[in-house]
């Protein structure tokens, strides 16, 4: 746990957050600033920076993060209709939070690749 | 494979590809239509429409894809200047080929989310 980092404290209780899942690797968030009808967060709860940083042992965590986001979307009714998916990385990629965290957007027809 | 697939297609050599990564599970090619001066497609050899569809044996491919999206990033110089990592799924998501498939986009500052 990184003590001043947003994720980490959500993660741990220490701030609040509206989650919609939680197991022991992963939690999923509502964002509180949504973009779409549904804009979900997917976090690991160990503090990962982003994809650059997993090394061997943190595998598993993406298979958990894209697992615990299937489910989600299923729970959330944008399975059929459709989502996107999206990991920010560094400056360039606008990556708000430097803890690895995963978008989910869905709920009404997404434009392009969002690059305009 | 599935004939009428154009990602498959180009996974087995019966259509031309740019090839920068290949491997028994995954293969990388340049986009044809680049939204960003990086713009890298990542995609599994087998045909998996999507997220949704992946079961279990599936989930090590996921890994797959995002080694070989980290190796791909440092090899184009964009690791440290930061980059995006999309799926699009379904209608809503504007899935363009039904064949699963991540976007790397890099090489200059992205904009917020892409959704308005």
């Amino acid at each position: 746990m990184e003590k001043s980092c947003i994720f980490c404290k959500i993660g741990s209780g220490e701030m609040p957050g509206d989650f919609v899942h939680r197991d022991d690797e992963i939690f999923i968030i509502r964002d509180i600033r949504p973009r779409a009808p549904v804009h979900l967060l997917v976090i690991p709860i160990k503090h990962l920076q982003g994809i650059t940083d997993l090394d061997a042992d943190d595998q598993p965590v993406l298979g958990a993060m894209f697992l615990a986001a299937r489910e989600a979307v299923q729970k959330e009714g944008i399975s059929d209709t459709g989502y996107r998916l999206i990991i920010n990385s560094g400056q360039d990629g606008m990556q708000e939070v430097p803890h690895l965290h995963m978008h989910i957007l869905g709920g009404k027809r997404l434009r392009g690749l969002g690059l305009s």
